[in-house]
């Protein structure tokens, strides 16, 4: 463990602390795409504080989706903590042995629908962020989105896009995605795989099976392509990434009857790459496989597809992990797995990491976390604050 | 052609033509399982001409269903004509130039639903035979049924046992499905290859797409499973049957999403099979080919499978052919093609054959016959029946 006796979080008084702050957004219910006051009250207390708050509302999907851009102090370094406060839906209430909405602490732990995935983390880099107050040098800010466990069409992508198009600089970002998979300390993300689904359809000639030379059945191509498709793995993995993985996740006919050969088959596959493919070699090499069955298909790359990225090794990373093992003890492993997050879009503006708490309940019924744990990751957070301002300003 | 001056069909003063019968027929709506009063139709033309009639109503699918076996004439040999009386729907109306239960003749067609399947064929046979009247020995006998284009589960099947159960013999039978596919005197069918469908299902563990060791696809299993299925022919036909063939007719997962590996997958297959197989060893092939992938699956073989059936070379196939060549003046081919029909469940009371009109425009908009066609086929019907108590009364 690295002792660091020059960072005292929560430094300012009347600042509140995480676990108070956590449940008042586990209150305020925002269950994708409805924001449910939660993003308010985030911004409210980020103005109350001397903020300047940007409130960004998108509704390209039809349903208008809050986001705010917050910021606090002026110039570079500017560091951003990144998340969201909607949360997926709770499901059937009466599994919940606790209130989804409630945000009642029990055991030690506080419960409810996003207390892991993200509000406790959104409220611990509050609370670190509000101690810290305005920086001297540079400036501290809060990119929070209203549509990240939705479609994501309204949030994040579309407030790095209205960045962009203000010239506004963002120098390092934290996203405070759950990413431990048994306890604090075990990981944090320096990157993320790309995601690539397609569509494969095969047509045929429908007709009776008594009559097959009458008829083109689609099915037995379909399944040839699958198998040239899924043959050999893409690949082993690289020196940050575990290898890439294509998964055929439906194959389609819809034919009810057994006497007829079908006119159409139809396959759905999703791949999540590595820094090995870039999306254009990706492409390539699933059309090279397709090929090499010698049959005509149609496909169709869906959009929504994300590049893979890395955030290089160097001092920032370096950062994140010290704070992490000052905190916890335990060096935390850079890791590049799992799913997407809004790191995908945070990447075109900044070096981005992800660092939250320990992932095992969320999306659940009686989601939790241990007040611990929000209270080692409002200290990791203070420290990564305090130590880049020291580093970068 | 054969010369045969001893036949002479519609001896008997006031016998109707096929034309007229078979307009009557086809201004009886009879959609499987609406009898629309066709069978009682035939029934009162055979009981005014002396036949007795056993009316036969089943309904264990819920909807009682018509069925009549009428005989005229007492003991051996009793020579059966079998066909059906219900239709197919007409689908759209609008898209008839004739209505389909007018029974309009044009340009020297007659048309309307049923013209060629087949109740053409059975107002041939019925011409034929009240011209023939009651044979000096043996019996003439009909199994007229309502239910052959339906689920065919109140039809023939059930007469048959009926037939069984009375100990009533038939000594040999004519069916009159369409049998010659672009002229008369192309094909008469011997035998019908067996059918049998099945559903092969792959269980696996549902899980995300990037985490794809927590999860478990059944759909590449289904694949190679699929893929072993259908590998290799089944057999290169054998003496009178075409090669058995089997299609893969559906494959269905339902999964909606990308991100999401599947719990289950299921494919669905019929197969056409000849004399090389008996439903056991059918089945056992096809166990054999799924084992051979070494995974775990779940078969499912569907009810309703049939043998397939042959009508071995001998005097009654020759007698049929030779009153085909006589009339049409060109050898029948022995065909064991085309899908199943009723015969699959005569073959189990006596020999079967059979004969009809051109298929072409069967289960189809403007469903036609020529009119010519049916006096052909009438004059092939009375040539077996005086022929047929030549040879065996
Ligand atoms: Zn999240
Ligand atoms: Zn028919």
């Amino acid at each position: 463990m690295t002792a660091d006796a020059s960072v005292k979080p929560e430094l300012r008084a009347n600042v509140p602390d995480a676990l108070t702050l956590a449940a008042e957004l586990i209150r305020a219910p925002s269950v994708t795409p409805n924001s449910g006051g939660a993003l308010e009250l985030v911004a409210r207390r980020l103005e109350a504080s001397g903020y300047h708050v940007e409130r960004l509302t998108f509704d390209s999907g039809g349903v208008p989706i809050p986001n705010i851009y917050a910021r606090i102090g002026s110039g570079s370094p500017n560091l951003c903590f990144a998340g969201h406060v909607d949360v997926v839906p709770e499901g059937d209430p009466a599994q919940w042995q606790h209130g989804p909405f409630a945000g009642t602490v029990e055991d030690g732990k506080l419960y409810g629908r996003g207390a892991v995935d993200m509000k406790g983390a959104v409220a611990a880099f509050l609370s670190a962020a509000l101690a810290c107050g305005r920086p001297e040098r540079g400036s501290l800010s809060f990119l929070i989105t209203g549509d990240e466990e939705g479609p994501a069409l309204d949030g994040t992508v579309k407030v790095v896009e209205w960045l962009k198009e203000k010239g506004e600089v963002i120098d390092h970002c934290v996203l405070g995605e759950p990413t431990n998979p048994g306890a604090m300390g075990d990981a944090f993300k320096v990157g993320r795989r790309g995601s690539l689904s397609g569509i494969l359809t095969v047509k045929g000639v429908q007709g009776h099976v008594a009559y097959p030379h009458l008829a083109d059945n689609p099915i037995p191509r379909l399944v040839k392509l699958v198998g040239e498709l899924t043959a050999a793995p893409l690949d082993h993995g690289s020196d940050f990434f575990p290898p890439s993985n294509l998964e055929v996740v439906s194959i389609d006919v819809g034919n009810p009857v057994f006497n007829l050969i079908p006119a159409e088959a139809t396959a759905r596959f999703n791949v999540r790459f590595n820094d090995l493919y870039s999306l254009e070699t990706l492409k390539s090499e699933i059309i090279r496989r397709l090929d090499g069955a010698g049959l005509t298909y149609d496909l169709a790359f869906q959009p929504g597809a994300s590049q893979s990225f890395l955030t290089a090794p160097g001092p920032f990373v370096e950062l994140v992990a010290d704070a992490v093992e000052a905190e916890t003890g335990r060096r935390p492993e850079a890791s590049t797995s799992g799913g997407t997050s809004d790191a995908r879009f945070i990447k075109d503006l900044c070096p981005v990491v992800e660092f939250g708490l320990v992932g095992q309940t969320m999306h659940k019924v009686d989601e939790a976390t241990p007040v611990a744990d929000l209270e080692v990751l409002t200290r990791i957070y203070s420290r990564i604050i305090a130590r880049y301002f020291a580093a970068f300003a």
